[in-house]
């Protein structure tokens, strides 16, 4: 699949927020791997094609990831906010002919992160947070980190999102904390 | 051994201020045992024992940690300020005669926590945290909640002590996340 057809297929299935949300994590990832070093072709696909079972309802993205264990049902124990990420990129895979293992661990891990995370999954996952259509407190502190060290703009995604999430009380997925733990491990 | 040995123990290894804390431990760990309706002499015993170790070298933790590896040698990839935890279970068995496990491994998660604690676990955890001499923004948000739900109070102890870790970009002990998500998962 390519670039317009990723588009085509976003904008029939999502609302036009989140429509115009990933116009911005294409475009933010595309400019961001010229900036680091990774495919830009791929990172402009995978941001497109991030969210595209965000608005599946439950009931399937659950027969989904129960369907494809190797996506990861453990998911399915924490937030369903979360599971459109693995849905996402079983259905890029399935129904969108995607068959590059980098682009569909980038959907896959593009909400949670996960420890050793690849060029491009640092990216859509970044891109996913700082993409111009974004606002919300601490995000132009990342923004900054992001024009100058990738990992350090990961590290404080990380940081500032499972804060937010402990100060609300929430569960946390464990493959976040050990992202977090991966990253601050740089500087201790 | 008997809880004036052990405060004699520790009044001979522990600076003063450090063995003040020791009794507040104790203290407040045989009201909240009175209150839960936990072992009082063990959970007096416990809180005595719980930083024994705590001006050890760090030498001389790692070749303990090292030797005894049913007490956890994971801990050595994190910060040094948890080995006193483990080290102090070892030295209060090897040293101290003692041969009862929940005092053992209150000992042993008082610092970390870890999903499923014991009732004696929670009481040492949580009396470290709040005995009198403790004095840190968020403390007397504790002590309340500890006068009615003990498990609110552990969740709270490591909701904050998680935040602050991470506010000073730490790395945080595998098992705090999970005591964290356990607690945080009564509420969803």
């Amino acid at each position: 699949m390519e670039l317009m057809e990723a588009e085509q297929a976003i904008k029939a299935l999502l609302p036009s927020k989140r429509y115009r949300h990933s116009l911005g994590v294409s475009q933010t990832a595309g400019k961001l791997a010229a900036k680091y070093g990774a495919d830009r072709d791929k990172a402009e696909l995978a941001g497109m094609l991030h969210d595209i079972a965000k608005y599946f309802p439950d009931d399937a993205l659950t027969a989904m990831l129960q369907r494809r264990p190797d996506y990861g049902t453990d998911f399915l124990s924490y937030s369903d906010k979360l599971w459109h990420a693995p849905a996402g990129a079983i259905y890029a895979e399935e129904k969108c002919g995607i068959d590059d293992t980098e682009i569909l661990q980038a959907i896959l891990y593009h909400t949670t992160g996960r420890a050793g995370m690849s060029l491009l999954e640092k990216i859509i996952f970044l891109a996913d947070y700082i993409e111009p259509g974004r606002d919300f407190p601490g995000v132009d502190e990342v923004r900054e980190a992001a024009k100058h060290d990738l990992d350090e703009a990961v590290f404080l995604e990380l940081q500032k999102t499972t804060i937010y999430l402990m100060e609300k009380r929430q569960r946390v997925y464990p493959k976040t904390f050990e992202a977090y733990n991966d990253l601050a491990g740089r500087n201790n």
